[in-house]
């Protein structure tokens, strides 16, 4: 246990435990100042050769505790291409305090589905854009920290299911220099705008046969990207079903843009 | 030079030239009755160690020496991977006699493009079935004859851009265990039912931003794919700017499914 300064003022990075798992990843969980997360850094990760890193994005109203499998499984992937990999708790997720409108804008979600109906455009924005809002500062927070820390350099990914996220980040953050986009969550009205601006390479992750995503609007964001090197990979499985040879072809898409 | 009789009695394979490539594959030239073809085997293929086979198929109307750039440096790829390959002049390509209603039917789609008109499925069928309806046998007929070469045996995979013709084989030939479909063609309407009922893995490639082709189509030939593994891939580029990665990332489809 100890705390690093980190490179702005106002936030305070401080590790509260450190694992090393089988396969030499050193796992330590953290707090930049109210916000826990975990980073994972390779074992090659020296401060003479230090590693890459990608964001891990989670959908929103899922909890790093209840995501840390799926988790833990790809940090362990770019684990073994050399890369650190970190996750923060989302704003409302887990034990931090939820978000304004949040509880009232799920409940309007289950009626609205319950009813059978399509999902407005105001009710996606309720639901994903305070999130938004509100995480971007703290990952662009969260990269001040750890990229002064010994062993972790640039470039950085993003990777993740929260798509707005993954867009705002591309379009606000110029560290992040490749980002992966799992398209199983609502985009709202305004993410299709901000993709129009996103210029970095991107690799977008659809499950074609995912009954609770909206495939058209998944196309459709792919299609507004502004990427001159967009690809678009879509297979079968179901949500949670991503064939192993994707994560892979996923995975080479961030050595190619990160190594 | 030398003359194999084929396993079945009507058709006969007689090559015709044989010229080792610098990086050790081998390739050779060969007419099947009167169908000329190029077949192309790795170094590693020997009769106790004999190599998959991949056909490649080619648009209608581009003759196989026009192609011969881009076949080869697929042969080359999928040769450095263990894989033979084989290409074979289309039914009306090259000096092979033209297909009757042929002529008509591209003067037609002239006249079509040239008032900005949408195809009309009728003139897609005339385009592309009854070259389908050749060629297909004509393949089978090729393979017949090639998995009775030494060095050369299943399993069998097709890789092309005449996608008709992809799904097709894929239906009615049981040795080809995988597909690689290029969508650049017009799809009839019979290949959207065809391929309902296609049960291999399919790997299907599609030009985001090909101008020249029917994004629109190839999606839904995508989701009327009856396999139960199936990826889309979609990358920007234009119809012939495949990025290499998404030709690496084919090439290891076809490792997967047949090595």
């Amino acid at each position: 246990m100890h705390a690093t300064p980190s490179s702005t003022p106002s936030t305070t990075l401080t590790f509260t435990t450190e694992q090393p798992l089988d396969d030499g990843v050193l796992e330590r969980r953290f707090t930049l100042n109210d916000v826990p997360g975990i980073l994972w850094t390779p074992p090659s990760a020296t401060p003479s050769a230090p590693a890459p890193l990608i964001l891990l994005g989670q959908p929103g109203g899922l909890g790093m505790d209840r995501m840390y499998p799926r988790l833990v499984g790809r940090a362990r992937h770019a684990a073994s291409a050399g890369i650190a990999t970190v996750a923060l708790e989302g704003p409302g997720n887990g034990d931090r305090p939820p978000l304004p409108g949040a509880d009232q804008a799920r409940a309007d979600l289950r009626t609205t589905l319950a009813a059978g109906e399509p999902v407005p455009d105001d009710l996606v924005d309720r639901l994903v854009l305070p999130l938004v809002d509100q995480a971007a500062p703290e990952w662009q927070a969260a990269l001040d920290a750890l990229l002064a820390l010994p062993g972790i350099a640039g470039p950085v990914g993003y990777s993740g299911g929260l798509i707005a996220l993954g867009v705002r980040l591309a379009l606000v953050e110029p560290r992040i220099v490749a980002a992966g986009l799992f398209a199983g969550s609502y985009v709202p009205r305004a993410t299709f705008k901000e993709a129009r601006r996103v210029t970095i390479p991107v690799h977008v992750l659809l499950q074609w046969d995912d009954e609770g995503n909206d495939r058209q609007a998944a196309l459709d964001l792919f299609d507004a990207l502004g990427s001159t090197e967009k690809t678009l990979q879509a297979n079968l499985g179901g949500h949670t079903g991503v064939p192993a040879f994707a994560g892979d072809d996923a995975g080479r898409f961030f050595v190619r843009h990160l190594r």
